[in-house]
């Protein structure tokens, strides 16, 4: 291990964190905020400015990054950014333990979304704004970021670091030039962002919230773009009006798609765009479960508490299909209560996750189209062995490695899944009763297998709510430490598609060489 | 396709599934029952052998078959088996419904043991004879059954159809004589079903049930040797005694080893048995399960309704086990109120299953191996492009294609156990709140998530009972026509391994050439 130059990268990866940390410390000079709320931000910020500078001392005998390295790093840089950035939440107050503070932060960096804050009107802006920023941040990949900022470091490595942190199986590059891209990808990010922000204050301010309609716009918005869902007003996003649902339905839609059709989109290739097979898929997926879950609801063929308008239905049906497909988790009503048949095709969405390269999580449409298409393959070789395979995916021929390579990668999140559920169900939590008081009204609910599992589910797949005791209105907060450490790894674990933390725990991974 | 030879084959199948059906008729003339139950296997008896033998009558052109129709025939066995051998079901009027009836028929030779009968005290003789022999006669796979009494079938075809229906992937044969392999495997499984059978004699009669002792402990060791689980008497095992539940589950785990490992015992390989990767795995998953299921049981961490002395605690975590992991289904206690710590435990062995090789059902010991050493190679390659696997199961070599192909199954019984539940949460039993009465008590349970989670899982790998709803003291038979059907698939499609019954959905496998 190229230690020096790992350090190198790391310690400016720190400097940046602690630039990043002056947004938060802005607005609580904006908000007049106490000056422990100043303090918790400007420690750490110190704090990772004299340590990253430090980092820099050391000069390396090769600059050059191998592939392990890289992978090694991007992992590191995860865990990093989350010890110092949960700082603040502790020093402020606000999450005084600090467990539970790494477990907020990774959240958010991992752009899932699950919250351990029971009374989120208690926690000030300040660190609330850092809280959704995060997921803005972690949305893109804190390397991507990165990258942009370190214009010396080599092409070779870049793309290590890249590879490590881009979601989905890689189907084709944009530009061939690294940073060209990344810095295009981010303008998109920018763009779409801003474009938000501006239409969600076209809306009628939250009654009670009258002075906070800027404050809020941009926090849904970062919450959208990253597709990490953290809310800041009791309830998620129950009080937003309808407008506003709308726009934040359309928006998560859009940030889970695979930006590189955006790139096409304004360079004028429409057509290609329209030929996306992932594209399609995401588009007929996304459409079907809106279309199933809204007749459960205006059927209602199954005793639930929820009664709505038809387009409440509706509403609710395009916002959580929305909000779980694209891996967000933010919610407009306590989907908790609704038909099985509902709660099942949302469950199935955070397993499916957007599509590859978006800021979405979960397995990727790109990868259950590859693996369906691999499952055909297999059928077609028993019916005649001597079958070669031309199947193809976005109009290049699909590789039997790449079929492979997904099959590897379910089977893996699969196991991982089975063995947090398995962890988890050690939790003296389990078999407890729950109250939950949401829009559906108050009811107790037990903390079951099914609360396990959903929420492994929504860790592994960056959602963040997940079901019954862990639903939308409850929090992760009734968790032991063991659980809340275990589930803090498997957010990372999803963000970084797996291998790249499996890496960490291999000792040959340290050897010097 | 080659439809005179595979109707040659099906009609001799046909027959010898009318020659089986006189055994519950020989139960139906000791036990003097009504005259409508030797009608109800007297008439399918004259049916499957008029067919069988009509279907003997056209020459086929060409004796060989090719792998997809050895694999489509397989399927077609299974099918066709099912449909005729539940016709006693419905004539007998035990179980009027025609579909249900099915079901019950395919979870018996699928060996799952999953029912729709709720009051097993209303079912004759003859008809639980029949319903716990299908599960001995599925146990080993109905082609190898058929295989001994087939002698001019050639060599490749049977290939084909083992191939199809053995269980776990294939890591070495035995004797390189196809036919001298089944008989000898048969024998084991009759030997060591006849051993149970005579030590379960050795026990008190069930108080209640003196005149019953040889009728049960044969059906017993049907539902042991097959992995199946069907019970014949209330609340499954329950009544058994202590000796008779531990005989049980000492036969169950040696029922879900590698029957090959028995072949290398008799001829005095003791060594190379212990050598056996996949057993030790096995016994290490079985040990670890007992000892945590036990402390959990013991320690009462967690508040649940049932309470046990020690050495009931020690039996019940070795019962649930040894029937959970082989997939059998049997219950000596409703676990379904035991702690989610062990009801999550017993989850997982449902998914793993027995060993390669075995009566049981699941992914199976093996698959997991192979998928885990497959997992470590992939991390190893990252860290190390130009890595060079050299990994080894059962002292081979293990090849790139066997990992890619447990990675493949893995993943495509994964999507199956997804599509079967979404399917499921359809069904109007959904939400709908289920009284069960068993030896921890009456208590409601909602039909939800886990509810068809659990069960989709119990079908798929053979298993039976599931939990929540269609936990072990509940049936299968609130479920609607459309889950049953559904459900009946998903059985032959865990117990044919995923792979030949999708062969028959396929437009490819039916065009004549």
């Amino acid at each position: 291990m190229n230690y020096k130059k790992l350090g190198k990268i790391l310690g400016k990866i720190m400097i940046l964190e602690g630039i990043l940390m002056l947004a938060p410390l802005l607005v609580s000079i904006v908000y007049k905020e106490e000056a422990k709320y100043k303090l918790a931000f400007l420690v750490p910020i110190a704090a990772l400015t004299l340590i990253g500078a430090l980092l820099q001392l050391p000069k390396p005998k090769r600059e050059v990054l191998y592939q392990k390295e890289g992978f090694a790093l991007t992992a590191m840089v995860w865990i990093i950014m989350t010890l110092f950035g949960a700082i603040p939440f502790v020093m402020s107050g606000d999450i005084p333990n600090y467990i539970d503070a790494c477990f907020e932060m990774m959240s958010g960096f991992s752009t899932t979304g699950a919250s351990i804050i029971t009374d989120i009107t208690k926690i000030s802006h300040s660190i609330l704004f850092w809280r959704s920023f995060s997921q803005w941040i972690g949305g893109m990949g804190i390397l991507v970021f990165v990258l942009i900022f370190i214009p010396e470091s080599n092409e070779g490595s870049s793309m290590h670091l890249l590879r490590a942190e881009s979601p989905g199986p890689q189907v084709g590059k944009i530009v061939s030039k690294m940073k060209v891209t990344t810095r295009i990808l981010y303008l998109i990010y920018l763009g779409m962002t801003v474009l938000e922000v501006a239409i969600l204050m076209l809306d009628k301010p939250i009654p009670g919230y009258e002075g906070e309609q800027f404050f809020f716009s941009l926090l849904t918005a970062f919450g959208c773009g990253g597709a990490g869902g953290f809310s800041f007003i009791p309830g998620s996003m129950e009080l937003f009006n309808p407008f506003s649902q709308y726009v934040m339905a359309i928006f998560l839609i859009l940030f889970g798609c695979n930006f590189s059709l955006y790139y096409l989109l304004l360079i004028g290739k429409v057509k290609a765009v329209f030929k996306s097979e992932e594209l399609k898929a995401y588009f007929l997926i996304v459409v079907s479960a809106v279309a199933l879950i809204f007749v459960s609801l205006v059927w209602r063929f199954e005793a639930f508490s929820q009664v709505y308008t038809v387009e409440e239905s509706f509403r609710h049906s395009l916002f959580q299909v929305a909000s779980l497909i694209t891996t967000a988790g933010f919610s407009s009503t306590d989907y908790n209560l609704w038909p099985i048949l509902a709660v099942t095709t949302l469950t199935v969405l955070m397993f499916i996750g957007g599509m590859a390269g978006s800021t979405a999580g979960g397995v990727k449409v790109s990868r259950i189209v590859i693996a369906l298409k691999g499952g055909y393959i297999n059928v077609r070789k028993l019916i005649n062995p001597r079958y070669v395979p031309k199947a193809k995916m976005e109009e290049k021929s699909l590789e039997e490695k790449t079929i492979n390579d997904v099959f590897a990668f379910i089977t893996l999140y699969l196991f991982i899944l089975i063995a947090v559920v398995f962890l988890l169900s050690f939790d003296p939590v389990n078999g407890q009763m729950i109250t939950i008081v949401s829009d559906g009204g108050a009811y107790e609910v037990r903390h079951g297998f099914f609360s396990n599992f959903s929420a492994t589910l929504a860790c592994i797949s960056n959602v963040g709510p997940a079901f019954e005791a862990v639903g939308p209105y409850a929090s992760y907060v009734e968790y032991g430490a063991f659980s809340k450490i275990i589930l803090t790894f498997t957010m990372m674990l999803g963000r970084l598609e797996i291998l790249p933390v499996l890496i960490l725990f291999s000792p040959k991974t340290w050897r010097r060489r």
